[in-house]
């Protein structure tokens, strides 16, 4: 099929494509090698300038906006990339080489999510209202009328990711969050997917004009990191960055945000190994499935997840000799698939080859490379190390981003105690076991909460489920603030602040706080949830 | 009365006070001058590295506490203040000079917060428990059971502010917060008044062990903030940081956080101005009272809180003139009090003084000197300029802390909006106006929402309500995080973060989580608040 949309290589700032100048690059299809039309031309200063000007001139009204009003207006992004699937799947499996169905189900995921955002902001509670009614006769002092609630920060600065070309992209879940906060936002589209981005980018600048919101809600600008992503961050009208990618590129603009003369909160998810524990029982009863779906989870998507099992805790005994030799069957004839870029295939070659050139790492297994594969290939490899040797040497723990994990050894409990707690922070830990299991290694799930934002049992880390209880965040360096989640409902309190309004008289008050509660919403009033009115003043 | 609690002039680590040993310093009155025993000793690294150990081991059990005996130790610990009120309160007149009047007050306000924690984590549904469980027959693929609650984020340091030797000092909302979600505190006492820092943690630590918990839980620190307060958060072990002090000294372990291997998170609340804006028809009608209640406010406590109002928003009318003359009428005859130290009042001097400096700014009045007045007195004083020599140069608006403010005359109204865009981050603004001014000047208030924490319609600054709905934050430089307060129950936020639990067996949960809600509390369950049990598994 060829698309029928119509893309102009140009950043979008105002509601509209920005005429062509300044560098340009080419999208490339990693599957080919071959270079993708059309040329993308880099956004200049002058250009984010006038973008971040427009975000602040915006944030004066949709800042404000009722909550049923930013629904609708999620709810119009959300229809305006559902019209262009067909479109965006094709171009988006060109520009990443991922299979048409994980862009589907990335699609229908990028879609629920802004849908399932508009149900927040409409509900309303969100808003975490909180209401502590006057006290005129207390002693020795009167109590003052006090209520606050949640407040949007102002335009916010989003870094597309490489590997998730929609759900983490241009209306993925960190844009999501920010508009539903009531925040314009500043996309700095990622260079490995132009087409998909700009696709994306005129759907949502098409929704905005739709509902009649000023266009500064939203700009998308092209260009390095270098540039246009210091420059964003740097910028006094951007009061939050959300960033998904390295760790390398996830500091350096963590330094840049504190550096500003005004510091403001960065939310970057950068990096994560994931590590799987599979206890006695689970092993002897389970083994071979467990190897089968760690197999899975950890080649899937070429291994290019966050959330990639990158670790294997495993004991020294004969079950653990059979879940390793059941993983060395199925890596042995794995398929060798082009990761999302050449780069990035390069970094992981790179990555396992020094990893493999540490004298206590075991290669176990291999795929075979078949002749036809290009040079953005991934050749899918497991290693093996002893947990004494690990705790020598805890860098060899680092991320490696691809189809690639390394199964540990220990010796005993109080070797996997050492290695549990030897672990840097992570997106999730994972858990095999039986209740008999999880109870006798209580220990290491108290660890392990220290360490993870997300605990599984019984499953794998890849897949995350977009909803009200996600968390996808976790202890540095998994991401530079472990309060936050990227994923999930609860994602948009990254995005605001709590203000509070002492004394005010009830039509000077947000209608979230207004005695009558109006909104019908959840409050917190004199320290009780309810979504009764306040009773009239005594 | 003479004090009949034996101070050791020592930090309090394990439980214990430490032996003497390294540098030494003492207390001193401000209001005479004189030295006050006993001898201070300073910690060392050693003691501090102990603390860190020892906090690190209490966590694991006093992390997972239920939230009741949180409550209980809570409140051991407010009644072991309670019980020393007398000796606290002259202890600490004798350290700071302000009235027993207040430090009485104060010390109300520190047991009264414990005890609100204490409810808070009692009651339970503070954590925030999500729950969407299980969609086994959901296409095209099951939905996991996802659970997520807050989790304490581990040992806590917190820096005792010389301000408020009780309220934002070693048991302070900091501290209360910090122990409220689940966290053992470091705190480093502030030197200005040690003997109310030791008389506090002596209490702490005998509720710790009358509560049977780890002694880690709490250590109290003397000794410098180049030396301790750096290397608490250096620490490994310290996961979090509160802070109520100066701006130097809030930025520079801001960058000490962001420097570590392991970024941490950090609340400092650093510096704030508190603009007043006086609107037409409540200048007109109230201006006399409105002066009174402003001097009333900004002379406070001899002007050392983190609320006084230093900025006063005039026009150039009459009404105005009449409220600046009332003012001065008041300052002239004001009292000179001694600050908090000795450096305090140096600083406040040369603050003042370089304000007077300038060119464009009168003195309006200062009160007079009386000859008894020692070197750590202030005298309260009152500056003007005009609107457009303000926005010529901003940074004449920077705190002066101490009993002063600085009133501002504008032209009109697109003046007055100038200047209110010119502001930097605040703790508070705050708004004299009837329902009509404040209808007429939405636009101020809707600026003065992205410049304050906290907004404040016919009142004044200082008094800081401890409640559910207070915020005591603001965009930098009032704090370094806007998302945060470190005054009322919102603030053990801090302090948690969310850790979610994919899958988990029903045992395997904490309680907060598990289907028969057997604590109560309200929880998220498939996005309804609600405190009903999870209704069994489809």
């Amino acid at each position: 099929m060829l698309s029928t949309i119509a893309l102009r290589g140009a950043s979008i700032v105002g509601g509209e494509s920005l005429a062509g100048a300044g560098d340009t690059f080419y999208g490339f299809d990693p599957a080919t090698g071959g270079r993708l039309d059309p040329e993308y031309h880099c956004a200049s200063l002058d250009d984010l300038n006038r973008a971040a000007a427009l975000a602040e001139e915006a944030f004066t009204t949709y800042g404000k906006l009722p909550g049923r009003e930013k629904a609708r207006s999620l709810r119009a992004i959300a229809a305006g990339i559902e019209a262009i699937v067909p479109e965006l799947v094709e171009r988006a499996h060109r520009e990443t080489a991922l299979p048409e169905a994980r862009l589907k189900g990335e699609s229908a995921r990028t879609i629920n999510q802004l849908r399932l955002f508009a149900q927040v902001v409409e509900e309303g509670s969100w808003v975490n209202a909180r209401i502590d009614p006057a006290q005129p006769a207390r002693t020795p002092l009167p109590r003052s009328d006090i209520r606050s609630m949640m407040r949007p920060l102002g335009p916010v600065a989003v870094f597309g990711a490489s590997n998730f070309p929609l759900a983490f992209s241009v209306a993925g879940g960190d844009t999501a969050a920010a508009f539903a906060a009531g925040n314009p936002v500043l996309v700095k589209a990622h260079h490995a997917h132009p087409g998909t981005s700009e696709m994306v980018g005129q759907a949502i600048a098409r929704a905005v004009k739709e509902c009649g919101l000023p266009s500064g809600v939203f700009a998308l600008l092209f260009g390095p990191g270098s540039q246009i992503g210091t420059a964003l961050v740097d910028h006094p009208n951007v009061k939050a960055v959300g960033f998904t990618g390295s760790l390398a590129g996830g500091k350096a603009l963590m330094e840049r945000a504190a550096a500003r003369p005004e510091p403001i909160p960065c939310f970057m998810e950068m990096s994560s190994v994931n590590p799987v524990f599979v206890l006695p029982e689970a092993l002897r009863t389970r083994g071979a499935q467990i190897a089968g779906g760690l197999f899975g989870s950890f080649t899937l998507g070429v291994g290019q997840f966050c959330t990639k099992p990158g670790l294997v805790f495993l004991p020294r005994n004969a079950d653990a000799d059979a879940l390793v030799a059941e993983l060395k069957t199925q890596v042995e004839k794995a398929a060798v698939s082009p990761m999302l870029t050449e780069g990035i295939a390069k970094s992981y070659s790179s990555g396992v080859a020094a990893r493999q050139a540490h004298g206590a790492v075991e290669t176990l297994a291999r795929a075979g490379v078949s002749d036809g594969a290009g040079s953005s290939c991934a050749v899918p490899v497991v290693m093996q190390i002893e947990g004494r040797d690990l705790l020598r040497d805890p860098k060899l723990a680092g991320e490696v981003f691809g189809p690639s994990t390394l199964v540990i050894r220990y010796e005993n409990r109080d070797e996997l105690m050492a290695l549990a707690r030897s672990l840097e922070g992570q997106l999730t830990a994972t858990l095999h076991g039986t209740e008999a299991d999880l109870a006798a290694f209580a220990g290491l799930v108290t660890v392990l909460e220290r360490k993870a934002g997300r605990l599984i049992v019984n499953g794998f880390p890849t897949g995350v489920e977009v909803c009200h209880a996600m968390v996808h965040g976790g202890p540095y360096p998994a991401t530079s603030d472990s309060r936050a989640t990227s994923v999930g409902t609860y994602s948009i309190y990254r995005f605001v602040r709590p203000v509070c309004y002492q004394d005010f008289p009830q039509p000077a008050l947000p209608d979230e706080l207004k005695d009558e509660n109006p909104l019908g919403i959840w409050r917190l009033v004199d320290g009780n949830w309810t979504r009764e009115a306040v009773p009239a003043h005594s």
